[in-house]
């Protein structure tokens, strides 16, 4: 079984949707997968909002743009070159470069490492949305002081040499698929991954000039619910879109995509009330990334009552690792590692606790009788945070012998929008004439070209 | 006929998609269900923000996570209880437990009443989304003021016993579908049960302190915007995803869920022109949710030319409703009543008038010959309004022999985003350090878990 | 070879989707297009967040409600009138009144002007959301100073003499298909139109009192990203859309839709890093829109690799535009003409130049060895920028002569909202108590209805 992430041709056939040994193009799946990819791009706007709201309104525009140039930096990386290291060849470790340049992907319904029954070209940028958005998810432990060129250079590397080699490994028919290692949608590839190279890059580039010396509150707690709206919108498409189909792994996976968030909140929420009273919107906001994490790798592989219970269960690493977090020196400004990485790897282990071949038609964790799978699960994540932290700490090394990696405590303390990019997020909309001249210097503010004049 | 809300089987043939008697799996149908699913889910974080701009900047919090809180409190009853409640067995008043903690909610092809084309969980969590956004509705009568462990409870039996209940009646095979009552996408069990329940909820509750002594006004009008905009886009999963098909039931559906709400946004503007010279964004705002609300009930059973009728004559009761409660002494403080409940009502009734079985190919309204379908709509809007408001009030009153359901005044005063959840919804960003201990006291502004430091 | 707009009959059978020639219903189209026009439908709301936050507070509810009440005028126009004249008949110019009043638009798998395999219905509003884009599009040069209730009459009437007839010779058979001119999903019809109608009603119009006096700076720059956002996403809609089916065509569509904006945001950001130093947040915002505007007419044509191409050669015109324009002392007060006219220009030519039959099954361009269809994409330009301008003027000067196109320069100051809605989009939610009378003087500030008391 090389290739993990193939579950629809042995699950299509549970639900009735029994698709052929060798599957022609389907415009269902098709009509399903449009939509998908178009759900999973938007994630990363939506992880923008949610790191926006949780940071400074001096900030909120350098944080927001750190995922939005993802979009860019990322996407045009994955079609030039990460797609073909990704997703192609027999390698255990890396793919060739058949799909370098996007040449060979095309119309038909041939996917980099399976038969599919869409267009291979639409695969293509669906699996290109997800290296997208596990890029942007790191951005939230260096928020607020990481300069902007070196973070846009950083990233579009890491998403080639930490993003794709991983995803070669677990999703294309790598050494950890060998392994008999389950991810359905990404908890190793993205969640344990991001959070893990969150965690490196917080202790490279240090804390920020005022952490640990005045609170540092979320400027705009709205946004931080507009941004957890469409991550679990968004999610469908990460999850159930992991089908490539309009199957009933489909349906499985969406419905388990609601179900374990639904509980995480609810147990998320009896915490907060038991230890100080009150829930708070920030805590319930992460409790639905936690519970949509944790559900990520197990999603179209577990009965839907142990949805809940692993949403239940969820909660609990995350929680106490926030606090373990807020008392601690370590500066992951908005808990990526408690949030994607701890319920991420607590994802991982409970997949080889609660998957059923019953239901999944593939294999059995703890409760069908299969214990060793816990440790097959622990075990990929491992080598995963193994690999995430020391290559993403070279190449932050890398990248800060070319160029600095942090802002100086004055732009710190001005502000990351003026000192990155001459703007402020919010203004009464009225100042001063600016004087234009055909070459700013950069200390002066420049005119934001497309803005209102 | 029992089952009021199929007529896929029907309908299915008028387009050209004819189903076989015992319909197999469908891929394509199960592509747009996911969509509509996820569509479904999205309108109550959009509601959310609908509300939270109605309200003051120091309820804003609060107000949101009413309808956040729905997604897990009111998804996990769903899912234990309330599904078998609502939509199993032969009963006519309410469901047995067949389909309890989800038991016998598989992939299979095999609604709870009836046979269907996509995987049985996906249905389950499709109408669970439907119990959701009913509950997180009724909010808006009593934000600014409702204790919210006591709304937490409040919500969550509400969607037993108030919500399953009606659901059975109407779309479980129960008694008003017996009676020939007609309700497409929850014109009933939606919006006249939650606007109904928003009356005796704000009249157990009573007014805001400041009501009626001091202007309360909308603090973030393009948030309503926002709320109203994502609530017209989940409305498309609302009522073409009703045709649980991507049949032409679904096609009629959606654009009729166009044409009213643009109809009633044309026709209350120009109310609104004549009566005082200028368009509110707020009164747009809510013409949309108006004109969306008229045209639910009848949605895939009248032809689109009187989908543009329902909604132009649909904006009236609404408008005048909205400035009788203006003036009135009822704290109904976001017009959940007028909006939901008026418009409701007035969408129960002119499906009877406009239905034409030479379009739904189940039954005929006034026009098409049958007035008498008028008065059994307005039956079974009395018996939904009757018990919605007998058993809304007796849960109330339950729940505030348990727990005090409303706040201080001078926690009212205060805001209840401080006094309910220890946050504020807007800072500088910044602020003195805060002491941290273990257990911090419920009076003291805890720490909220997972924001930034 | 009539009809432009139907590619999907050739291009089908490219990705193994064959299509019979007389092609029946097909539910998998239904599922895409169903959630295709939801897209669409969702572009102008996103428009009115892009271009609400790029105005001063005090103008913000007025520029977003321009967007909105064209999902309403527009939208009723269309169903009514500008349906019938766009897409019907057999003319060369405008079409016939067989479907006025939505008379024979019903559940048929039958289109306008060709066979569809989706309800004809359906494929009716999915046109009408391009319609009200397009007029919606066009307020961007107008805010901060045209009176609302001239606007609204204006956008209605140019939606039937402006928008339809173009859209009639462009995609219903009209002259401009006949000449060979390729537009895949509105880059001349939509943006191009809007650009030149913009840039016409910013001369016509005048500039507003501040311009040029004082910076005049974006209000709230994330909302500016938040629509940014979900224009992307609605655009998925809107170009893969535009193959009506769920087929390869609209892969391709999807991919190229993801590929070239991410080039336009990679190339835009290094000019603006080459040229001042920093990336902007408008201009990454900005990138976006350019990147979609230029791939639009060419979404399914080219190959993906000339896609990314594309995108980033369709940087430089806009932005150099735009720099232009901010010296200038044009007041297209959010550039629209920039974002949408030149580029939507770049794309029609780039169309021409990069276009293959390899890739298309329709048509070649420059690089497949027919450089003459650069000069028919340019001719069509010049026809819709001719049309466009002529009959925006007259019309602008046709309204002008009934009601006064713009507001006084006390008003511009007071702001719109206060002057032309009577509200405050941002308030502390608190207020002095307003005297309540039937019939409020137009001077005076109205209660808002539906809002909260």
């Amino acid at each position: 079984m090389k290739n993990l992430r193939l579950p629809l041709f042995l699950l299509g056939s549970l639900g009735g949707l029994a698709l052929a040994e060798d599957p022609a193009m389907s415009a269902a799946d098709t009509a399903w997968m449009l939509t998908a990819t178009g759900l999973v791009l938007l994630m990363t706007p939506a992880l923008a909002f949610f790191y926006g709201g949780l940071v400074r309104s001096k900030n909120v525009l350098n944080t927001m743009m750190m995922s939005f140039s993802a979009l860019g930096f990322v996407g045009v990386a994955w079609a030039l070159l990460g797609y073909t290291l990704a997703l192609s060849g027999e390698g255990n470790f890396i793919g060739d470069l058949r799909y370098a340049l996007l040449s060979n992907v095309g119309l038909e319904n041939k996917g980099a490492i399976a038969s599919i029954t869409i267009p291979h070209l639409l695969w293509m940028v669906f699996q290109g949305t997800f290296a997208i958005i596990t890029a942007a998810l790191v951005s939230g432990a260096i928020v607020e002081r990481m300069r902007f060129p070196a973070f846009l250079l950083f990233i579009t590397l890491w998403s080639l040499v930490v993003y794709a080699p991983i995803a070669k490994w677990v999703w294309g028919g790598g050494f950890l698929a060998d392994l008999g290692a389950w991810d359905f949608a990404g908890g190793t590839v993205v969640h344990i991954n991001a959070g893990i190279a969150a965690l490196v890059a917080a202790l490279v580039l240090g804390p920020r000039k005022d952490f640990g010396r005045q609170a540092i509150l979320p400027h705009n707690v709205p946004f931080v619910l507009l941004g957890a709206a469409f991550l679990w919108l968004g999610w469908f498409g990460f999850n159930a879109g992991s089908a490539w189909a309009a199957n009933a792994t489909a349906g499985l996976a969406l419905a388990n995509t609601i179900l374990a968030p639904a509980a995480t909140l609810v147990v998320w929420s009896l915490l907060e009330l038991s230890r100080t009273g009150r829930v708070t919107a920030v805590g319930l906001a992460t409790a639905i990334v936690v519970g949509l994490v944790v559900i990520t790798p197990a999603a179209a592989f577990v009965a839907p009552i142990y949805a809940l219970a692993m949403g239940a269960l969820g909660a609990f690493p995350s929680y106490f690792a926030l606090l373990w977090r807020a008392k601690s020196g370590l500066d992951d400004s908005l808990d990526v590692f408690a949030a994607h990485g701890v319920a991420g790897m607590a994802g991982a282990v409970l997949t080889g606790v609660f998957a059923q071949e019953s239901v999944n038609g593939l294999f059995n964790g703890l409760i069908g009788g299969n214990p060793a799978q816990v440790f097959v699960q622990a075990f990929a994540v491992l080598i995963a945070v193994v690999y995430s932290a020391g290559m993403t700490f070279l190449l932050l090394k890398l990248v800060g012998a070319l160029i600095p990696l942090k802002a100086l405590p004055k732009e710190e303390g001005l502000g990351m929008d003026v000192t990155q990019h001459g703007e402020e997020a919010y203004t009464s909309g009225e100042g001063a004439i600016l004087v234009r001249s055909e070459a700013p210097r950069p200390s002066a503010q420049p005119k934001p070209v497309g803005g209102t004049d």
